[in-house]
């Protein structure tokens, strides 16, 4: 079976990226590609890289040119989900690339976005571990819920990244939640085909540039939801600072938390294997060795690196992720292949694109 | 008064900061410049930047070379600064970029460099308060044991950022000690001119690659001694990673700690406000601000913004510093300057070359 | 059937691409790499991208491990293919990465390369119009010698680049071939892992760098060789100069000849258009688009754009590819491919990965 | 005596620079910076790195806030330095960054820009050569045009490149004006800091992305302008490319033209030697030796490389300057004080920021 696809956002960068990865995926046919300001231009005058998708022109963005396919993605800016609701009742699966659907507590959504608050639906991170209350052994992964899904919320391109890294050892109880700090380093494209002074080349080339720091970027509620359904007892504080760098893509996430007083350091990296062993998107590197943002561009793969540091009673998690691939587009992708019952690999690459 | 001088490590990145700083000062004359394998080429094959300075010709390193002069800059690899010793006994003023004057434990230079350990020098950090034991209003600068030392031990780069970062909050007590975090992104040239595959363009662009993950960081030992002479009470705990990203200079320094009980938002603001309130060279930026990178090309400034984020629990201090200047060259010469009894910011710049 | 391949040089930035591109491929197995000075370490040592590919080992590159296969990749130094010639015998097919097999003509290659002369093969460049002597209308492509090749030299990536822009204007005679200019700007992939310090991160970032001004590349002959075999008449001059910019991978041409006396407009379009129109891999933009790197990153796809400058009597050619893809290591698995007789792009995208 | 100075564009890249220069400048006092959209907000919200200038807050651009200075600098769009005039009579030193005033004849002006012709000023290069009508000697410089002057147009960045790079060629009559081509590798600030999506970070990063392809550049007149007074004979016909790298700053031009007949190797030299011998910040490199931008990164230096290609039968000139420096603001305050009697290089350095 071939399924009818429609992507809206096709002019940005998650809908570039969309695009690429569907372009090659075997049980797909890209029907429609939708933006609203550049309506009725051809596709590849906005994602010249995508050749093969030189026949497509990009359409207005209405729930009449959504309906009336299989499969949907919204990559629209947040708080615009909604209105197409009704239109794509019929739509055997909707993937959401925006934040709508993300958080299960209306606290968080007013407080990081407000506007009117969307129902939470599956949480696009397959690998995450989802843990007993209080911790201990995690008892199934966010895969679960996918299977079958109909309805999908892909991830916060830096929340699945922190998620990912620190959800394995709160899920175990070797780190303490109540103290964590990450630090990202990050590539513009995570901030959208924006036009704004920050984001152009001169400002963004030689130069490294902090944004939304102390505690108020809106990927933070949602770590902090991740985490606990990861099982995490307690308060949960996490310190989160994005930092833009001169790389269009990757997300080079350096995350610590406190050591939980007694563990060991085997049974630190236990927990990280426990939890990734049998991946085959999210690998744990052996002891010493550490990811680069390169080894995974374009690819669907995060890579972890770990290290305990005693002196400084931390844990160091090091995660490397193409933001717009497993941080995205391509988390969306897997997400539809697990929800449709094909293989959860196809048309996504764990390999990168180095040097 | 002209002061003669000799630049040894001329060839390599240091030495050709120190040598753009030395030719626009009007009170040194530069004599001679000196490098190994180098020895006999113009220094303009290796510095071809340094237009001004065609005419000098690299010599090799040999206490000859270097005795003989007012000041002699040394930026050799750790270790070797010890042979020079005895030929520099007559020199008025030499300043080490090398490690091997930099710690007054020889524990912390045991277990992170080995092999002889060489006194401590005057630390080249002017604007890092001095504490009382035990934390309180620091009773004085760095600055002072520079006024009128002739032997001045220039800060590693990485070093003096994150220690001018968390200094004041140290001092003032109103941050944990034990409980701080940094993690850098960094320049590769901060690694020097050193023919490593993973220093390699191909390997450095687009990427963002980690290093010394885990606590083995040479710098950690400088920060440590940096905050207890600030004042620092207890155990000095400090998870520290730096990570290359694609821009030949600059570091920008992401360093949180616990936010001490009881202390307000002003309190904290004010703690680094009460430090760096009159420097020129190290300024703390207003409520909302943050520093990049690229507003320091170049300067001798070290820029810092600072958030208390109390859902973290957590002050967060960003800090951006040119590698090479401030935080190598630029604070030699501004160290220079304090020690002659000169203007200390002739020939620094605090204006940055952006974009 | 399943073939095994050998890939030599597998520790290098050719080598590593040849992999990626192998590992996609479903006709093939990567049985043997290998690597002369890294031999019995893991290949994700130094190809840390190729996660699929962590079982395999590099074993020492000789005539032993290298014989045996269906297929084996040379990835080599130049002059180092010949001494595998006898141990190869047996093998279907060999594809030289090197340039030891490019080149027709003895005294092009004592005067560019020097050392032992080694016959040409069949030219992996299947898009090359080959012309009727004189010019005129082509009457053939490279891709002809390719179906049933058992022996294949991959071309050089900037003279593919070059040949490939101006070879149609040639064959059809509209433009001069004693007059033509090409200015490349090349990321520094394309001069190889090598330790240089003028490869260093720090040389790269924030600088344009040429190299080899005046007439001294190598690929200036395996161009000026395509173009005759194109159908280029009398003297054939090409001005060459690749400058390094701070891009890890791409080539972008700039190449411009002298309009020949009479021609139209059109009639120069029409010169491309009857040359790319059918290729997947080549293609020639619409008027007044222009290609870009970022476009064809990790695609074996060259983009091709077009301009008629009447004021300087000038056509502008400008052409973007990636070096390690259409440049090099996609070209050779295309001309396998051809050689085999499979589908020309199987396991090759035309979808570039942007931004 | 201290000159008041104005500066427009103040929150642009040219104005930046201006103020980056004149802010070391001792003669001058920087009074007022004006800019539209930005009037009321303090300068360091758009020029961070300008430290020294926290006190200076942005006014609206007007002929109210322009007068009255000794020096105004005018850094607006072209056609608007026109409503000025008036306003600005009793200024003692203009000096325009913009195009209005560049070009002498009315022709170039309407082709190329549009809207009402504004008389011509002194030309900014001081280096470029005037020569004899037909070619021979050059009889001065652009220089002697600029001493006393009151009016003053600032050059374009890549015209001024262009025009050192060949006018001592052209005026020689060692190179046919009739047959020249120069590709630029430029920097993104050359664009000034506009909101357009190819200026992204995303957009420019790991790409090289060609513009203005085919003759449209506004600067082929003005660097028409400049050779024709350097003493061309005959048509000028220059193929003209610009391709944005992915540096902040930085132009790399390489030019190359036909040899004249009948001319020596060494008689090519020599005619960029005559010309810029006795120069300070226009450099001709020895032999073999070739410009890269990190080298004048921020420096008021123009560095030529100069080959002879005899295969090719033409010269190739590479020349690097720093776009906002050597390319603009840089000119302007070299212009400034050869105006007002000044040492011609003061508050401007030789030396790059490099690396």
């Amino acid at each position: 079976m071939t399924y009818s696809v429609a992507v809206s956002g096709a002019s940005g960068y998650a809908g570039g990226e969309l695009l690429r990865l569907l372009a090659a995926h075997p049980d797909v046919e890209i029907r429609t590609v939708t933006a609203h300001s550049n309506a009725g231009q051809p596709l590849v005058a906005h994602q010249p890289h995508l050749r093969s998708l030189e026949h497509l022109t990009l359409q207005d963005t209405t729930p009449e040119t959504l309906s009336g396919h299989d499969i949907v993605f919204l990559a629209l800016p947040h708080g615009q989900s909604g209105q197409y609701t009704d239109a794509l009742e019929d739509v055997s699966l909707v993937i959401d690339c925006g934040a709508d659907h993300r958080l299960t507590g209306q606290d968080d959504w007013d407080a990081f976005y407000g506007g009117a608050f969307n129902e939470p639906w599956a949480y696009g991170v397959p690998e995450l571990p989802v843990g007993a209350v209080g911790g201990g052994t995690p008892t199934g992964k966010q895969r679960d819920r996918l299977v079958g899904a109909t309805r999908i919320a892909a991830p916060g391109c830096n929340a699945s990244t922190v998620s990912l890294s620190l959800a394995p050892g709160v899920a175990a109880g070797v780190i303490d939640a109540g103290d964590m700090v990450s630090v990202l380093a990050v590539g513009p494209s995570g901030a959208g085909k924006s036009l704004k002074t920050h984001l152009l080349g001169s400002e963004i080339l030689g130069s490294a540039n902090p944004y939304a720091v102390g505690g108020s970027h809106r990927h933070i509620p949602e770590i902090r939801q991740a985490l606990r359904e990861a099982g995490a007892t307690g308060d949960i504080r996490l310190s989160f600072t994005p930092v833009i760098v001169p790389m269009a893509r990757g997300i080079l996430a350096t995350s610590t938390a406190r050591i939980a007083p007694g563990v060991t350091d085997a049974q630190i990296r236990e927990a990280w294997e426990a939890a990734y062993g049998d991946e085959t998107f999210v690998q744990l590197l052996p002891e010493g060795s550490m990811p680069r943002t390169a080894d995974v561009l374009g690819a669907n793969t995060a890579l972890i690196g770990l290290a305990v540091d005693r002196a400084a009673d931390r844990v160091v998690v090091v995660t490397a992720v193409d933001n717009l691939t497993k941080g995205t587009a391509g988390a969306a992708i897997q997400s539809m292949n697990i929800a449709l019952g094909l293989p959860e690999g196809r048309a996504l690459s764990v390999n990168g694109v180095a040097p």
